[in-house]
């Protein structure tokens, strides 16, 4: 394999062995189709060796546990959500457009993993819950998107400037969990959700206006 | 009993016999001693029963379920927050001060429920995650609560006029979420939500400069 595999560019917890191998990817291709039809819960390590012809034994010397393996899914999961904000904080249309656009693009791709892949929320809803690290991370890349979108909102004289910069990333950051959260998405219905983030981003806008 | 009691004025689902009976208090007085000192899931109506010396029939006069004796215990617990909520929204201090300080008290109350009464908390995420009538009722005593201090700011002068009330509301009640959601409250540091409470307060502030 010549590519570098997506989920190398962040922490991997519990992996071991070799960091490109062609069985790396092989066992994280079949966990992520074992856990969606599956379920995490339900899935052994042997069903994922025995799904790609090989020992359990060959598969703890990639990962040590089974846990390890649900990181690695998590991150590439979670990772495709921030691949999508940062798409969004880095174009290059107004930063007041572009933060709209980040909280309908959160709750969006979280709605869609909630419904479409409603065995991937569960193992999404463990990370969070035992503070996996591919959680940290996802909440890093948000915070990153986030703030470019904020910096660049001010240098462009579309954002005031008086109040310290962490200060207001780290308050809007916190205004995102109730579009981020699996726990909080799984518990209010989609159009509410949709609506709330609009009304939420307009607050944040009026906050952020010179 | 002379005196109304105080779940009283709230809907009491799956209760039911005569609404004022000294029973009826019994029970939850029961209640809500075992659930702290024994969890809701390990305690039995049969617990409840014998602890205030009747049968376990005799309490389903009262409760149609164990259920019901729990949201009972949940309202009363949720109740307590609303009022110090009420307390803080009818005092006469600036409306900017006045809803800095429903953000502490929203998660500093239920970080004591969280710590101080671990088992109760228990209780109160069955409550959120199933949707029981208690949760509903304290999300609309803290809407209310919330509205009258936007009212009165923009009464007045202190808050901004030209959004539509209804929009403002619901944009600074999706934002206590982080503040009053059992599940985040257990997730993230008491110091750290604290800091976070102070940065959201005042960028909903901002957002309702006039």
């Amino acid at each position: 394999m010549s590519e570098r595999p997506e989920h190398d560019s962040a922490p991997a917890t519990g992996q071991r062995g070799p960091a490109e191998h062609e069985r790396r990817e092989q066992i994280i291709a079949a966990a992520d189709e074992h856990f969606r039809h599956y379920g995490y819960q339900k899935t052994t390590v042997a069903d994922l060796a025995r799904a790609i012809d090989v020992s359990s034994a060959y598969v703890y010397r990639f990962f040590e546990s089974k846990q390890a393996i649900g990181e690695a899914v998590c991150l590439m999961t979670l990772k495709r959500i921030d691949d999508q904000l940062m798409a969004i904080a880095t174009d290059d249309s107004p930063a007041c457009e572009r933060l709209r656009r980040f909280y309908k693009c959160l709750h969006e791709q979280g709605f869609a993993l909630f419904f479409n892949e409603r065995k991937l929320h569960d193992i999404v809803v463990a990370a969070v819950s035992e503070g996996w690290s591919s959680v940290a991370w996802h909440k890093a890349a948000i915070a990153d998107a986030l703030r470019l979108i904020v910096v660049d909102g001010r240098e462009r004289g579309e954002f005031e400037r008086k109040t310290p910069l962490d200060e207001v990333c780290r308050a809007i950051f916190v205004t995102l969990a109730p579009f981020s959260h699996p726990v909080l998405l799984a518990q209010n219905p989609q159009e509410q959700i949709a609506d709330n983030a609009a009304a939420v981003s307009s607050l944040v806008l009026r906050s952020l206006a010179p």
